[in-house]
């Protein structure tokens, strides 16, 4: 024979149940944190050469079909796992990279770009107008791009600051030799103490090669000075 | 009037002071440790171009005269600090770098060498030959050095690790214009989730170039084949 609760009391036990789940679920929330907390922040090491495999996946967020490319699928690489960090920025990208003609990263800066994420971009003077260079297809998208301003020195670095907290770091220029063919090191980290001195940098470059700082050099007649809003 | 304090009673006091200070100092330890250790393992960045100062303090120790040269003296340097760290190896010091020319940076290597610090060094095979190289150097000290074997891949990293648990890596080159003139930074630190794997690439990389698992090639009747014993 059964019995029916009287609605006040299913009320309190209903309540009792939901307050629980609550505080379970904070809970376990607060234990996550521990333990993400007791492991420091991310760090991360990529080696290349990588593997060619596909990265459809990475660009077009709700793909309904599969990519019917013949390169393997569903293979996590390290080319892949750049890419993963890259297109993770939501406010800002800031790059400073010597060399840059490799296809797929140049599509991730777009795309970026064109999901409102502020794109600057430090590069070398004379690598820029190298054949194959992306950056004049940065530029033309418009994405401000600033060059070391003096001919005698290379600028060499090779890293990129996600939202101003995630650094990715390493001896990888981005060519398609470099990630294909040779033996390089990318690091991903989001240690406070890596972080800080390459925002720094990356500020003191930006500030340094700001062309309206730099008197105009006249080449035949015409004017070789770019600005930010002139890309 | 004074008294004298009886032989024993001065020994006690003694005896206890000794046994205080003692336990000051441990303390005094014990807190720095706990201080060092809040702070995790070393993290350093370097940025270059580094001015030019004089460095041979590092190199002679106990030296009982100034240095006369004309460079700028007790300035710390990028470069200074890249030499302090490289010179702190006591047991081994793996070296996996593209282009190697700078006299200073063989000269500390040479000198782990003499103290009989293990050095081992990867390098690229084009530019390992390159005018100014200090690979062959190196070899003719006897330091083994091993380079990328094939002839279609780059060995472009640039990372040492001392004693096998501070990593040195970032963009720069080990030649004198990326310490003088170019943009460029390096990374130091013994956080282990760092180190560890640039430890197993840099195994690796050995493994796979040690010459006696190729083929000899035999160019004008000669074997350019080297072993770690041939240096």
């Amino acid at each position: 024979m059964s019995q029916q609760m009287p609605f006040k009391e299913l009320m309190k036990v209903l309540g009792l149940g939901a307050v629980a789940f609550v505080l379970g679920v904070e809970g376990l929330n607060w234990l996550m944190r521990r333990l993400r907390d007791s492991r420091g922040p991310l760090k991360e090491v990529l080696f290349f050469p990588s593997p060619q495999v596909c990265v459809e996946h990475l660009f077009i967020r709700h793909k309904h079909f599969p990519c019917a490319c013949p390169l393997p699928h569903g293979v996590e690489t390290s080319f892949s796992r750049l890419l993963v960090h890259l297109l993770s920025a939501r406010m800002s990208l800031d790059l400073c990279v010597f060399s840059f003609s490799h296809m797929e990263l140049s599509r991730a800066i777009l795309l970026l770009h064109k999901r409102g994420v502020v794109v600057r971009v430090v590069t070398d003077r004379d690598y820029m107008t190298i054949t194959g260079s992306q950056i004049g297809v940065l530029r033309k998208a418009g994405i401000c791009v600033r060059h070391e301003m003096s001919s005698a020195v290379h600028m060499h670095h090779k890293f990129a600051l996600v939202d101003g907290k995630k650094l990715i770091t390493g001896s990888l220029n981005w060519t398609l030799t470099a990630v294909q063919s040779n033996k390089e090191n990318v690091m991903v980290t989001e240690e406070p103490e890596l972080v800080g001195p390459y925002q720094q940098e990356f500020q003191k470059l930006w500030e340094a090669n700001d062309p309206a700082n730099h008197k105009p050099q006249c080449t035949n007649g015409q004017l070789n000075i770019k600005t930010c809003k002139d890309r």
